[in-house]
């Protein structure tokens, strides 16, 4: 379910592994599901939403808004055995609707491949980035099964699993992905309404401000989604800001040489 | 004076364009003298910062603070028709200082080129970046000749000169430059001090945070001398900030769009 950047990675990933006969893809949109199709990312279309619950197992590549309404509308007419999982950057939200509308001789749980890039569409689509790249995979109730075919899912992709639970992926994320998301919409905005800036913008601002390339839509749904770990997250910026603003030259210093330390840490020294 | 990446990078370019008879280069590091040297920034050593007295041209490609303390110590010392300009990233503070204590005769002129990268030291020097970059110069009193002398430097290392006030350079370069410094700085700390991340931080984390990648010395001093432009930048993105933390889906979208738009008039579509 879903034609964009990520079911359309999913999807190649999955036809080069072998480790399903078919895949199948929808999207309402129905050039991306004609570009998905030409770009290798399935082998069929699906004539619509409901034929997903034929299959044997259902991925949902969307907004997190559209998980859990796909989940809450889909979700009870899934069968026994079959796997149900999404790819969505918040984790809570979309555990509760699992938790709650799939029945649970059904195999459910969370997903989240932490790989991509700022574009959108199919074409956005980089196969090669799952090679050895994390993808979360959180419980939805206590099921190992469902976390062994999660798990198998992942492994064929060519991608690392990382289980954790929804609340600790969300307070992570939180921090390294949607608040990083929110402030590049927001410096983007700040440079903007600082008005004529005579073109004096170098790489620097291209780089901080790349994640608000991404679709608008797609952002709000994981932000919303998540807002009760990104309001505090938000409130540790606004402290580190102010802290930052306020200090005088050593202090300055010091906080620089330590926040750029824990950046190496975090991303690596190359990077 | 200075063989960090802007030294070097200015250095290559005037050599390569053929515009000055030599240039002599010095840094207090002996290792960044030596290798900018090797990297082909410079004809030759000075022996010591005064040296640069005996020079047509003075290029300060040091810190703020570290140019605003050889404007005090050698401005007076200037000769009438030498030109002294520097490369800061804050212009006021230099304005004031050349104005201070370069004589009237002498032809002084704050620059900043609109490029270079987060690395330090001569390696990190790129004289390609300059073709066609905005080079920021800024009158420090009325003198048509200052002027005149500074854009041809900036015309012979292949850079487009943008003459604006000092005043009106800090207060857009707050915004395009010195506050997603901050940013990066302070999402990387947040990150850090959020604990066991799980390696789940992927390419937009690396991005937002890339300027944070630094010299904390060079940042800290521009930081500090445009403290009174970047102030209000700061109060700004946290009102956007939290305007965006509490909007309801549809005014988040249409914030979203807004500032993505934005971005794309600012930094360009590709980017």
């Amino acid at each position: 379910m879903g034609a964009g950047q990520i079911g359309t990675m999913l999807g190649s990933a999955l036809r080069a592994s072998g480790a399903a006969t078919e895949v199948a893809v929808w999207d309402r949109d129905r050039d991306h599901l004609r570009e998905c199709l030409s770009l290798g990312g399935g082998d069929r279309a699906l004539a619509g939403e409901a034929d997903a619950l034929a299959l044997d197992a259902v991925v949902l590549a969307l907004p997190v808004a559209a998980v859990v309404r796909w989940v809450e509308a889909l979700g009870p007419r899934l069968s026994p055995g079959q796997l149900v999982i999404d790819t969505g950057s918040a984790k809570v939200a979309v555990a509760d609707a699992m938790g709650k509308w799939v029945p649970a001789t059904a195999l459910a749980a969370g997903g989240h491949p932490i790989c991509g890039n700022e574009g959108s569409g199919p074409r956005a689509a980089d196969p090669g980035c799952l090679r050895g790249a994390a993808f979360v995979v959180t419980p939805v109730r206590e099921d190992s099964r469902a976390l062994e075919r999660a798990t198998d899912l992942v492994v064929a992709v060519g991608a690392t699993p990382v289980i954790i639970s929804a609340a600790e992926h969300d307070r992570v994320l939180a921090r390294t992905s949607h608040l990083p998301h929110l402030v590049a919409y927001a410096l983007s905005q700040v440079c903007a309404d600082a008005g004529g800036v005579y073109g004096l913008s170098g790489g620097g601002l291209v780089s901080a401000t790349r994640l608000a390339a991404s679709d608008p839509e797609m952002v709000a749904s994981f932000l919303l989604a998540n807002r009760d770990q990104l309001t505090p997250a938000v409130g540790s910026l606004v402290a580190e800001l102010e802290a930052l603003v306020e200090a005088d030259q050593p202090s300055l210093v010091r906080r620089l040489e330590a926040a750029r330390r824990a950046r190496s840490e975090l991303v690596g020294r190359s990077a």
